[in-house]
């Protein structure tokens, strides 16, 4: 509500606007200001899922990275210019929190899981009442559009970052009953690698912008390495003893 | 809608309604008939968080196991009932099917992420036309209510069932940066000991109902062995590189 200082972190799903909860919505109806991550020159994706039940009017506040993918991110500049824009980020919104106004983060799938609003979440919350509504993963959203179970039972289920060595990938893959790999990209050669050297091809899927318009869900072993976004995953799914 | 045989596997989410997604709530509304599982002689949690939703007078199907952890899972005759029953709730399925009705079976959680509706969708949706909705997941749910940032940036994440004997979930947790551990009712002890031999208790949660009334989050430290649902979580965030 207006008149109070609280900081919200709303998971706005997958990508279909439909997929947002309505707790999700109830606080785009109650936020003073709504505050999205974004690649500078690019359209924040949690704007575009969220655009049709923002209050029209409503103060917005664009968070741009100042790097996303360019620099390596063990690079020392890397992990400085990051933590000052999370810091820069935290301040702008503690303004409008100090003005007593509700400011809902609106993140793509969950806040806490892989996204940034974590770092707003550390930096802000033990000094203003905060909230996180949870989301639906991007993942989710990519096996429900597949159709594919992807784990049961006593199943272990990884979910690897793309960004991880070819050797590692391997690794884990071996010991995983089913896995989700995020951050593709231009890792996705490398990840493709690691699942046939894993003998996991034939079980594999690829996906791009499940929920969304335009969605891809074909078998690994049919998706050539030209390009896929970093937003893309791949699944193997598990549940191999069926009942 | 009405007069089309459709089956859909709707995720209602966590357990707080408002947790549910739009799309959810259009299906509840289009359906001829919810199905959901539970225990015989319990309610069933999916219809709980959906009771406000649905239509009056709709028909309803449950769909009550024979057994769940009365039996091992390794038995054999544990492996024949379950998988006479899913066989059976998916012909009771299939009659409303092939009177032209559309079908919802209502699920905690998200359909394909440890669920039974899995089940019903192998049999059924090769024969049906199918969709799954997908829905915020337990652990989500827990994480959220905790504010516990669970993975980040180039994190490994592993979904463990306590189910895993204690020395199996050790070797787990030490090669993973974050964990979550389901089903843990009586493994409660185990996993706990797993956990402190792997030199992470300190950095452990306890969740009960993250998202319902009598919500229950604390260090997992300060639990006691007194017995824990079946659907309570053990959380052990990653994210040790912040920037």
């Amino acid at each position: 509500m207006s008149g109070t200082a609280r900081l919200i972190g709303v998971g706005v799903g997958p990508g279909d606007p439909e997929l947002m909860t309505l707790k999700a919505l109830r606080a785009l109806r109650e936020a003073d200001v709504i505050a999205h991550f974004a690649k500078a020159g690019c359209a924040s994706n949690a704007r575009a899922i969220a655009a049709d039940s923002l209050k029209p009017g409503v103060v917005e506040l664009p968070l741009l990275y100042p790097v996303t993918t360019e620099i390596p991110k063990d690079a020392q500049a890397y992990g400085q210019m990051i933590s000052e824009f999370y810091d820069a980020s935290a301040a702008s919104i503690a303004v409008h929190l100090d003005a007593q106004r509700t400011v809902a983060v609106i993140c793509e799938g969950d806040p806490l899981f892989y996204g940034s609003y974590m770092h707003l979440h550390a930096r802000l919350s033990a000094r203003y009442p905060s909230e996180v509504i949870a989301g639906v993963s991007g993942m989710a959203g990519c096996w429900s559009a597949a159709g594919a179970p992807i784990a049961q039972g006593d199943d272990v289920l990884m979910v690897l970052p793309g960004t991880l060595s070819e050797s590692e990938l391997e690794r884990r893959l071996n010991d995983a009953d089913a896995a989700v790999i995020m951050k593709l990209g231009r890792n996705l050669p490398k990840v493709r690698r690691a699942i046939e050297r894993a003998g996991l091809l034939d079980r594999a899927l690829y996906i791009e912008r499940g929920t969304m318009a335009g969605a891809v869900a074909m078998p690994l072993a049919d998706k050539r390495d030209d390009g896929a976004p970093y937003f893309a995953v791949v699944l193997v799914p598990g549940w191999e003893k069926r009942p």
